[in-house]
């Protein structure tokens, strides 16, 4: 496969957590590739004082648990360290932007990105201090990591203000989801076969599940989570573009804005729930101590930085209807919450049961047929069918198929960094969100958010460990639905 | 599995290829399944003068060659033997039916099976001098093998004659092509799964073939076949049952009476050819000397028993069409012959295309949905569809879904005649023609013999070891059409 044009990438927050596990392996496997130009750099960045050599002992060492050691050859090393450059810089102060430009100076004809890998309330700072040093040139893009913004006034606000800088085509709002190759799998497997497409519609889907699930609790972000909860942290950006590639009518082309308009299609499509109808649609859940994998955790109320009255979900489950001629009245149920039983996340499209069984009771009892599309802990996809088991009735049987392909195909599937960095150095847009497309799911989700303060009351409590409350099965029961839980 | 009630087989043909090949095998397998019951025994008959214990050093011999090793225990040979019984008879002096009857003296309450695996001028014979005998009891079943007739007139000869002693729903006529255990999963694929059936319709489908080819000459049967054609030998049963399958509408049940009342709108609904139309749409071939796997072959008209300047068909294709909602307008491609290629019998549902590709075409060129049902020289049922090739980018690739589960059930399939034999004595119609449909079948396929006929040609000449003759491939080139032909 090509290499990208030549490139400078200037990754803010280097020595952060998501740039030592996702950022720079991704970067080095795909360098491993042959997929970065020579003449290809990354200038890394951050507020602490540190000299180059000390930061490539932070890579070698952050390398040594991420990447497999067959993965790391000393030909592949040395010609990735040989593209990293090491400034300090300092957002608040301005402190090493001179630095900065002095290591871009004559590469203005270079593509340029600045990957923001810093917490949002950085971000129209940076962009406005490069801009102010005369690093944004015709050629510059910016990577943006969630949260964008804390309802649709903040969002409207960062972006706009970053708009002011780069134009929308130069940002690159990130969704890992959508990296992810199984996400990309579905959208083949929707729009190159003609045997989906006709059934992915209220006439044959029952319902369809997006379910998040975490083991972990709030961690050391509970300062963060306690102001943010399950709904702006997972529904609002992550399980809605999940939720759009699913639902999105075929687009023109794969390219950004045909993708991205469908998209935006389903987001302005989705049933706003307000008032009575909010709660009536939702669950919130607020997980008490219990425990996960057999040892004890305590409950949110008692995490440490979390206040003792908190009314913050950690927990979220809704049902939610699309208001257009392909999806009228099949629920799309979503479910996302921390100290849950199992972590993982998955997309299920459930298929309508044959409308009427011809073999009759005493030939197996048949299972309606369901697409369950997993992105964690593994990727993969799978068709669940009936098929006939061997021997001289027509007894029928339950079956799995396996959709990914990755076995066929002999081949690592790439880590959803490694293609969405590669696609901000190609510049391809589509799996990124687009302004608009933020702007309704922001708008979707407020007054659910403003309901639920009316309302006044607490989340359900659930024990740690469990699927949630009792009543995140029970609105799903009310359409004689269930949870698909089985792995 | 349950065993089956009490039960006599009267095997006629019990030293021919069928019986020692098929039949014999298939119910030794079913005894060592246990599905046989104790009191069920086997009456070998044959016009061969035998003893009991050289017919079973036959059978022991032909075992020998049909079963694997591991089918043959001391103890399963033992238990069947004890079931055999071997009585010689002559169907034209009804010498040893009385012998026959002594045998069957004192069991009418059980039920009754008299298997023609005889040439079919045997068959009235043979009925009535077993009624003559008294032998027809109410529980009584009779197995007709093809051919069933030579034309629709005696077709109805032959049935109105055998109706007169045995009743329809005790007449049980074997196309052992439905017996094979992928045409059930195509059943259960079609009927079992909401999957399917939405796209199993001339809006989704482009067009339906049915290839039956064989490598064989006309061998041993020169003069049978000489007066049959591949039309009657293979068109009129196998091939038209096998599209009844594919094309009917769901049945009620898996009933007898609800299949075959399907089965026959199916036949009804066949576009009649005739006259012009027969032309425009069937080639006929006969074979030339040529070479089947690197062997030189010689053509059929120098092959023994037939005639210099025979007209008879060894090849046929053919274009067809069905007049109902369903399918109006969809082209069913048939196509027999002997000395092809390949051996294999196959159905092929050709999916449309993508209306259009969002990939574009530097994405991998898309290749339209196929489902290949392959009934020989192996089973098997693949679904062909496109998939994400594994990487960075939207690469589409073809990719072939195993559908028929026997590895995922780890069980050896049933031979066709296992289960068909089961079905006769578990009195379970489904599986075989009934009249009525046997008679629609010769109603189609008489205007063609005779507009074959009228036009007095000699059929196209076509290379043994090729796949017939030119016109086969221009019959569907018409529709920008080709013969499936991989492997």
């Amino acid at each position: 496969m090509k290499t990208t044009n030549p490139f400078d990438l200037v990754l803010f927050g280097a020595t952060g957590d998501l740039a030592m596990s996702k950022l720079l392996p991704a970067l080095y496997r795909r360098d491993r590739a042959g997929q970065l130009p020579a003449d290809g750099r990354i200038i890394a960045t951050a507020r602490r004082a540190l000299d180059r050599e000390s930061f490539i002992a932070r890579i070698d060492a952050a390398f040594e648990q991420y990447l497999e050691a067959d993965e790391r050859t000393a030909a592949d090393w040395d010609r990735f360290v040989a593209r990293l450059e090491f400034v300090s810089v300092d957002a608040d102060t301005a402190a090493g932007f001179d630095d900065m430009a002095a290591v871009l100076r004559g590469r203005e004809d270079h593509n340029r990105v600045f990957y923001l890998a810093v917490a949002p309330a950085y971000f129209v700072g940076i962009c406005q201090t490069l801009n102010q040093h005369g690093l944004v040139t015709d050629r510059s893009r910016v990577v943006l990591e969630k949260p964008l913004g804390h309802d649709l006034e903040s969002a409207r606000a960062i972006s706009e203000q970053i708009g002011a800088i780069f134009s929308e085509d130069a940002i690159y709002r990130i969704d890992h989801y959508l990296g992810k190759e199984t996400v990309q799998n579905l959208i083949a497997l929707r729009f190159g076969n003609m045997l989906f497409e006709p059934l992915w519609r209220r006439e044959w889907v029952r319902d369809v599940q997006i379910s998040v699930s975490e083991q972990l609790g709030v961690g050391g972000r509970a300062d963060f989570y306690d102001r943010t909860g399950a709904l702006r942290d997972m529904v609002q950006n992550h399980m809605l573009q999940l939720l759009c590639i699913i639902a999105m009518e075929p687009p023109t082309d794969i390219g950004a804005d045909a993708v991205r308009d469908e998209k935006l299609k389903v987001l302005r499509a989705l049933k706003r729930l307000e008032g009575q109808d909010v709660l009536r649609n939702t669950v919130r859940g607020q997980y008490r101590a219990g425990a996960i994998a057999g040892q004890p955790v305590q409950g949110y109320l008692e995490e440490e930085g979390v206040p003792a009255d908190s009314r913050t979900e950690t927990f979220v489950a809704m049902r939610t209807e699309l208001q257009n001629w392909r999806w009228a009245g099949v629920p799309f149920y979503l479910r996302t919450g921390k100290r849950l039983q199992e972590r993982g996340a998955e997309i299920v499209v459930n298929f309508r049961d044959v409308p009427h069984s011809i073999f009759g009771v005493t030939y197996g009892a048949g299972q309606p047929n369901r697409l369950v599309i997993q992105l964690q802990p593994d990727e993969g996809v799978k068709l669940h069918m009936m098929a006939k088991s061997p021997g001289d009735r027509m007894q029928l049987r339950p079956v799995a198929l396996n959709l990914d392909f990755a076995e066929a195909f002999r081949q690592r599937p790439p880590d959803a960094y490694e293609r969405l960095l590669m696609d901000v150095l190609r510049g391809r847009l589509t799996l990124f969100m687009r302004r608009d497309e933020l702007y309704a799911a922001w708008s979707w989700i407020e007054p659910i958010l403003e309901a639920w303060n009316d309302a006044g009351d607490a989340p359900k409590p659930y024990t740690a460990g469990t699927w949630g409350p009792a009543a995140s099965s029970a609105l799903l029961a009310r359409e004689d639905a269930t949870w698909h839980e089985e792995r």
